[in-house]
């Protein structure tokens, strides 16, 4: 795989430092041709699961041979390997923490390198800034055209996650809140798929903190403002949302923190087809 | 108009979510040598006015044949039409809701296409996002020279809105704050120009908040510190500001809702030349 | 010199507002070519030391002869002189403030030019962004290789600025937060190398609003969650952490505003090698 000389930084570094602004820096000094894409920096710190997510909703719009570097590292500086992993694709690089779950789970073929060549580090390694040391040098030295197998040996064994996804019984599909996004809007670990096979023909019971939606919508504008609805976001996956208002903050009042609360999707009346 | 391959964004999608990466994913993939700017993701959800005053006071800066997409969607998924408009010197993009209006205002021609041809859209439409299933692969196909006229039929009813602009009666001159910036500085509606042919050769007299202010400035430091004055701002705007202060908490303090108010100006003893 | 063509941007515009999108339009008007990356943009607003601390930090991670524009001005449009600093290995440009002390302190040779010449600005000037119309122009004629001289003649009494570095006394090194950063790490003016000078065989004990740190780790890991330690941060300067936590609320708790509070290294036992 070519590389295309494209590289996203996805973080939870802020914006407030010149952190990141650095970690371009060592990537154009390498290799002053790279493109660099901000994903969000704005992950909550140490967040593994939230960036994961982010990660699998974003990195597939990206051209081909586009490297992402993930950079969420509450590890940084002790035992967790920096790990490169190279699909068909795209690559990926970042720490061996579980950042990278939806790519093992999305990809039948990947292929995942230990990151232990110094001479594509930067010289003068830290030990609390391995974004700037390590991935940035490491991706700008791919784009340019390095193979992932000098970068390192192969391993088999990298690190796993268990992202909430939905849990099923005969009467419910119970998926979590993992994000609410900039519009307070909830987005859910259930997706279309799974909802749409477990509904079969009956129309759809969804509760959230007590709060029941019996309709999943295609637009917020199928509901009058400042009325809550459910629908499918655009991944897929089901968002609950106001029109013209915030859902997070409606429903934190009600339950507290509204970040990994469950959703319930029962069965209504069946529907005729 | 030969495109520049210059697309910049404007919406309100924050910064925290991948939204905005995402629509930087989808247009690279389809033109991969096209250079995106961001003018601002903090417009204030849903705010089409505040949006078409960002992009009134930004467009002209940019390469001539550069593209603006403006994405400020409240009625997306709905039946608000995506809209392309070509001018002598841009192109702009995004929904058919009034956030164009300053262009229909500073060019007496243009033309608008109603974006109806799936061919240049993501083939998987949302109901929500179409920043990244419409507007960036239309401003992406543009940047590869496709004509604004295959996009979609030419309209000649796009939405029109009423900018805060200015009152005029034969005492006083009355304009709206439109923006609250960074530095807390008050932005108005209220213009160079008017404001000049409405004083004559009268000093003015200018009433914020129940505030008096009896010049105009041209910097902050004509002032003490601390001290509030008006001046006209970078694009020629009334502006109210605290020298190495913030005008909008001082005044917020004694108004409540500072966006929005009424700026006053009256005309003083006349200034002999 | 030849430009490389990179310039960066160090503001405290924030981006709420299209100041940095305009900027980065101006840019490109001149020289479409340019690559444009941002440092930050939210330097505390008219923090000079804050913003020259930022530019210390990262100036030298960028390839060589990239242009570092740095803009925190709260002298705008009144006396301070626009300048364009020229070393061995990068341009800087911005206001006459003291901005540019740590270029001052770590070049030999440096030439200062008072930026005179209107036909580099934009031509129509404002009072209140020099950025738009003095500092985005000149970079980007510079980067296309307009020679430093020729913008104005140089000057030799650029305006200084004393950084808080440390105060040294037979018992104790006495430095000062200067930033906190986005994971609430503080960060301190004094350096690996003269605490280590300091301290020669002696441990360290470190006192930081009366919580007192005896050890300087090398990452935060090595501590428990939620404790609090001391290490060299990445470009070698004292920080004062929480694993896993925000050091900036818990001290800030104790003493109220923990910036610019004074962090004091005293000597503890000696160390046998």
């Amino acid at each position: 795989l070519k590389s295309a000389g494209i590289i996203t930084l996805l973080t939870d570094f802020g914006v407030s430092d010149p952190y990141v602004g650095i970690m371009k820096g060592v990537i154009l000094s390498i290799n002053p041709t790279a493109r660099i894409i901000d994903i969000t920096h704005r992950v909550r710190h140490g967040h593994i699961t939230e960036a994961a997510f982010c990660l699998a909703d974003s990195y597939h719009f990206f051209p081909k041979a586009t490297t992402h570097v993930v950079v969420v590292d509450p590890g940084v500086g002790g035992k967790r390997r920096p790990i490169l992993i190279a699909t068909s694709d795209y690559a990926f690089v970042g720490p061996d923490n579980g950042l990278f779950e939806p790519v093992f789970q999305n990809y039948a073929i990947f292929e995942v390198f230990h990151l232990t060549k110094p001479e594509y580090f930067l010289p003068d390694m830290s030990g609390t800034f391995h974004g700037r040391d390590i991935f940035a040098p490491v991706s700008s030295h791919l784009s340019l055209g390095i193979a992932p197998s000098k970068m390192g040996p192969r391993i088999d064994d990298p690190v796993r996650l268990k992202l909430p996804r939905y849990d099923l019984t005969d009467d419910t599909l119970i998926g979590q809140v993992i994000r609410v996004d900039h519009f307070g809007n909830l987005i859910t670990s259930l997706r279309r798929e799974e909802i749409n096979q477990f509904l079969g023909e009956a129309s759809p019971v969804i509760n959230i903190a007590g709060v029941i939606l019996k309709k999943i919508h295609r637009t917020y504008a199928e509901v009058p403002e400042s009325e809550m609805l459910a629908l499918f976001d655009s991944v897929g996956r089901l968002e609950i949302a106001v029109n013209m208002g915030r859902a997070g903050d409606r429903l934190q009042s009600v339950s507290g923190n509204i970040r990994g609360a469950s959703v319930v999707v029962s069965k209504g009346t069946t529907l005729s087809k």
